[in-house]
């Protein structure tokens, strides 16, 4: 185990100095949505601090006297350091992406003017939401009736969305993102393959974080997607990410979490079609 | 009649002048998820042009050589003027909000800095984003085991679906949202209620829209949401909305669609729990 490895995660109990600007609530245990977020700073070396508390999680970002107005619905929410708070994965992704050089053009970019910027951050936006569309359909295949049941309580209903979404629904996303890699003129040259632009965005490390569910979700699945050679720019972009160092590091270290049976990436045999 | 109402939608089939900045690209026949950007243009009174064109949309939106980069998967999808197109329903609404005064200050606002100004915009996409939540939760409820298959093969799953979301999912929403407005200070005074500020956002658009869906699609369950006067504040925005003059005259016009059996809002009786 290296050192990096020992180190413990930015995680702030009580009233611990906080390292950064940033301070991300989010269930402990898993990577879950949290992990859109925390790739986001990982990625570009931004300090930031986690809270991890679930016993009081939903009291605090539910309660406007603590949280401040409007109130948080759901984790994860982000912190900032004037004391107000975001939440709304997309959200937080869209607001941190053009301070953080994730939009699709560099921070300290003069060439573009402010409505090319708005644009391409908009473009970035369009692509992390329907990143996160993937997830919340993933989601519903193991709870297609309601969240407030537990899986076993839906596990007939689940068989039948398990076979939709791995005959259709899950083709249909790698196919979309392997059209917006193939049509990207970026990538042309062999570089990337980059999503947006000629630069890493918010949303290639949100595909990166979904290609990691997926493979540990349908492990099956994806190996046949993958064995079908159609998807080669989807798999590359994912590769890609996984070997940038920041990335490459932080998937080594303490800081990363591995998936569990909460949330939205767990493996059921039985969904995969495995015996 | 009035005249009003005799008017044409801006309908632009082929290649008819243009009447704005804007083209809205979207099914025939629904409100559905086109309505949320209808009702921003409609509110601010922005011109706009409509392409309802259902046997075509799909390759349209999906044809990377037509639409530009990167591909828009469904509708609706946002055209403007310099031939670029945007999608996902809630980076639509949010490109436009800044620009057309619904982010929560003034488009001549000069008392703002722009990081206030950036944090109310992301706090308007917050509302914009758990509004489109809720309405993702509507259409699952009619469709939990695929979007591929029909109600009338999934009917059994949807009865289970729909026992949950009455009981709790759709009350929960409720909560949150009367939450929101009881905690906005501008509220104080009578004036209102917003949800954001004290003025008049998407996000209040958005959340009148699913107020009308689920007014449609489940009115025995809403009626008892109502008598229990725990939501009050609720209510009371819809009915503001609802009253704003633009609004008034744009629901009685041509242009808004009914609800109908396709779409997010639909009412199966048996899932309001109807004899």
């Amino acid at each position: 185990m290296s050192a990096r490895e020992e180190e413990k995660p930015n995680e702030r109990p009580g009233k611990r100095q906080k390292v950064g600007l940033y301070t991300l609530h989010y269930w402990d245990g898993i990577p879950g949505r949290g992990e859109y977020i925390r790739l986001v700073f990982e990625y570009t070396g931004t300090p930031y601090d986690e809270v991890k508390d679930n016993s009081t999680l939903m009291a605090r970002i539910t309660n406007p006297e603590i949280v401040g107005i409007p109130p948080n619905l759901w984790p994860p929410a982000l912190e900032l350091a004037n004391g107000k708070w975001l939440s709304q994965t997309g959200v937080i992704i869209n607001y941190l992406s053009p301070k953080l050089g994730l939009a699709g053009y560099a921070k300290d970019d003069t060439d573009l003017d402010e409505e090319e910027k708005i644009f391409l951050g908009a473009k970035n936006a369009q692509l992390v939401l329907t990143v996160l569309d993937m997830a919340v359909e993933l989601h519903g295949v193991h709870h297609p009736v309601s969240v407030n049941l537990y899986y076993e309580d839906q596990k007939a209903e689940a068989l039948r969305s398990a076979e939709q979404f791995r005959a259709s629904r899950l083709p249909k996303f790698f196919q979309y993102f392997q059209t917006v890699l193939e049509t990207n003129p970026a990538n042309k040259g062999g570089k990337g393959p980059f999503l947006l632009s000629s630069l890493t965005t918010a949303a290639d490390l949100a595909l990166f974080h979904n290609m990691t569910g997926v493979l540990h979700a349908f492990p099956r699945r994806v190996k046949s997607i993958q064995e079908s050679g159609k998807y080669e720019l989807v798999f590359k972009l994912y590769e890609r990410v996984q070997n940038e160092p920041k990335i490459a590091e932080y998937m080594e270290s303490k800081r990363r979490q591995d998936f569990g049976m909460f949330g939205i990436f767990r493996h059921y045999p039985e969904l995969d079609n495995e015996e």
